[in-house]
């Protein structure tokens, strides 16, 4: 594991970039000692403020002043780590905060892994995995929408939610070690039905937790579009239509894009990647060969394709292959230049989809682009108003957790021999999966799989 | 002008992008009030704590929280702009850290103009215009040798230099307007010698001042080191074999780079723009006649070149109307490919200086890059330590107030009639010039177009 404890670790928490400020985050015993060392200014000596202070001065090295610096010192347990914490603050230019940086970690300092604040406020008990989790879900989110969904996450309303099933969980082992430890004796008769009732309880409760996993999905990684065709149909021009830029270079040479280009879009709250891909066709250039296969990569991740026709020109049989692999309910076929010849009919392209454009002339923009608002939010139908979700890891470890559940009830239902300890194991079983969901279980490696996620400095 | 003064700003302090945290800086007397009215946290109120305080909370927004933030309050005139300064801590996200924004500008705050900080920082007294530019020199900082020139400057050892040549300038003025006040008597006689003499160890100063100038740019501005050649003949390699990675698509395809590639390296100190451009030829093809375009404004620019030859195919005439256009001075042939065929031999390129390359083997790189650190060193030769240097504004500035003292010393050495009242017209342009390098003058256009190159934010 690249995380370790006990130590004091470092690093830049503020975007890479060039801003009005950066902030270099320094967390453990040693903080404020390293503070002393690289700070000079009034008051001085952060390691003798309060609990909370704030100090202006500068980063020195071998004499000579850094930076000009606002220091802030958080002690133990008053901080986002619950570890003593001094935040750097200064003028905020990336080689100057690198600079910062190096200092800080000179001082026998370890820089932090991806998330390793927030692993260390979770392992510190400030907060649980879900809450932890949904600061990363907030750093990244791509709308509103997400963010607002994660910040109730961070409020722990999934938490109480999931919390409740992983007690339900621990009284129902309970209920059955309970006939368990009187081996010796009559064991007090297992209560079935109640026990019966309590697992379809804990199924329906899981189960309306899972059908927000969709919903999750979308908040959290976004929809994907894949805008498709073969070549110099319009592809670059719709993208551009789409995000109203010149974001793709647009020309009359079929071959023009190579690299996929992306964009992201936010559309009713959802974020959507709209990637636009190379001109489909065979080609003995290596360059669009490239260009091609990773085109067809794109293609194979979307939510709502574009598959973008030139319809003035006749049909012929080259579309054919490539539309054979699309699913017509995740495709839209869009006929473009509908101005320069006979418009091929839509029906032709039946059960797809299609909507006529002329792209440059922007004719049918406007159907285009309600078309794709309707299809996306089909996508997720059943969004309300935003609030916390599941997400995929969640998912997983409650289908191990209902599928346990289930297994007790068939040990009920059947009650063969020693039914009673096979469904003690399949209960904890259930807990460990639903503990390990909020952080009541948890083991290294699942850490480390949340927390590289983080970027570094969270 | 964009900027106001007297009302409250606000806007992002940190880089675009996602990080561990994102700053929203408010500054301004509503800064507390408006504090006040978006958070809620322990302890409450910020406008109710003194000068510096540090509170946990929230950013709510019709009922909702959108963030769970550190809120920092800086009471006029402790803060970085005087005023009274809010800054809003949140958790990092570009789309949660617009939102805080919209919330603050929602309490009818206003959106700073880039730089506004500082340029308050500057109205108010806290920094002079030197020091204020030496904020934005640190951010847009591209080396640790510009950063710390920038921070030498921001510490006011410029300012002092400068302020000094000012207070002589004024003393000069002084001297000479003292004979103008007695009209109606016997003016003193004017000090002529003296005066000479003050205004050629004045120019002296200004002059060594101006010696800086191209230290400045460089640390500044950065070299610009152009990669140009007809096609394929490995220019996109040689940047990768600069930059050391993949950043450009190499392909054996004539006319793969279309659009200019620029990367930054930092050798001996200074920054290095490095631009892979499109490969020059006569082309038919529209896209890459626009590549072209771009690659023939790059070139105008650049402080050294690196025209590359494919050295393994015969001479011919088609290289020599590009290299015409290139300054031997500032120009090294690379000859590449020197293991796929007979050598060119470096004579036919005199007065160029060549190196012999083969890229794609490594063969000969060490030297290419011993003499591109060589000739940029040449640059800027007579590099010492870091120190503030002079920008272009201070140079054009300064050679105007040198002017203005040339011409008081021509008005002091022939004595015409009324010189007197002449010299002093000069020597008050002096002194309005070398003022407005540290801001003791100035008016709104100049402050505007200080300010406009900084980030918001900032």
């Amino acid at each position: 594991m690249q995380y370790g404890s006990g130590d004091t670790i470092a690093a830049v928490a503020t975007p890479m970039g060039t801003g009005g400020l950066a902030v270099v985050r320094i967390s453990g015993p040693e903080s404020l000692g390293v503070a002393d060392r690289v700070f000079r200014g009034t008051p001085p000596c952060p390691s003798r403020r309060g609990r909370h202070a704030m100090l202006h001065g500068y980063i020195h090295e071998q004499g000579k002043d850094i930076d000009e610096v606002l220091l802030l010192v958080m002690r133990a347990p008053h901080s986002y780590t619950r570890e003593d914490v001094v935040e750097i603050q200064g003028h905020g230019g990336p080689v100057v905060t690198r600079q910062i940086l190096r200092r800080v970690l000179a001082e026998g300092v370890r820089l932090a892994g991806p998330g390793e604040f927030t692993l260390r406020a979770f392992l510190n008990g400030r907060l649980d995995l879900l809450q932890a989790e949904a600061v990363g879900d907030m750093i990244h989110a791509r709308s509103e929408r997400g963010a607002q969904a994660a910040m109730e996450q961070m409020e722990g309303e999934l938490s109480r939610t999931i919390g409740a099933v992983h007690d339900e969980l621990l009284e129902i082992a309970a209920t059955i070690e309970v006939t368990l430890d009187f081996t010796e004796e009559d064991p007090p008769p297992l209560p079935a039905s109640e026990l019966q009732s309590r697992c379809a309880g804990l199924r329906t409760r899981m189960e309306a937790l899972m059908a927000t996993h969709t919903e999750g999905r979308l908040l959290r990684d976004g929809a994907r579009l894949v805008i498709c065709g073969r070549p110099n149909v319009g592809k670059s021009t719709l993208l551009n239509t789409l995000l109203d830029t010149d974001r793709a270079i647009v020309a009359p040479t079929p071959g023009t894009t190579r690299d996929v280009i992306e964009a992201l879009l936010v559309i009713d709250g959802i974020p959507v990647q709209v990637s636009d891909t190379a001109g489909l066709r065979q080609t003995d250039c290596e360059v669009e060969g490239e260009g091609i296969r990773r085109s067809l990569k794109q293609m194979q991740q979307a939510d709502l394709y574009l598959y973008v026709i030139d319809a003035s020109r006749p049909p012929d049989d080259e579309d054919a292959p490539w539309m054979a692999g699309l699913d017509p309910v995740r495709t839209l076929i869009v006929l473009n230049k509908i101005d320069c010849g006979k418009p091929l009919t839509a029906c032709e392209y039946a059960p797809f989809e299609c909507v006529q454009t002329s792209l440059l002339r922007g004719v049918g923009v406007d159907t285009l682009q309600r078309r794709i608002r309707e299809r996306l939010s089909q996508l997720a139908a059943h969004m309300g108003e935003a609030h916390a979700a599941i997400s995929s890891r969640h998912h997983a470890l409650l289908d191990q957790a209902r599928r346990a559940v289930q297994a007790i009830e068939q040990q009920v239902e059947d009650r063969h021999e020693g039914f009673e300890t096979r469904a003690a194991i399949h209960v904890r079983e259930a807990a460990e999966s639903v503990g390990q969901i909020i952080g009541r279980a948890y083991h290294e490696e699942m850490l480390e799989a949340i927390f590289t996620r983080f970027c570094i400095g969270k």
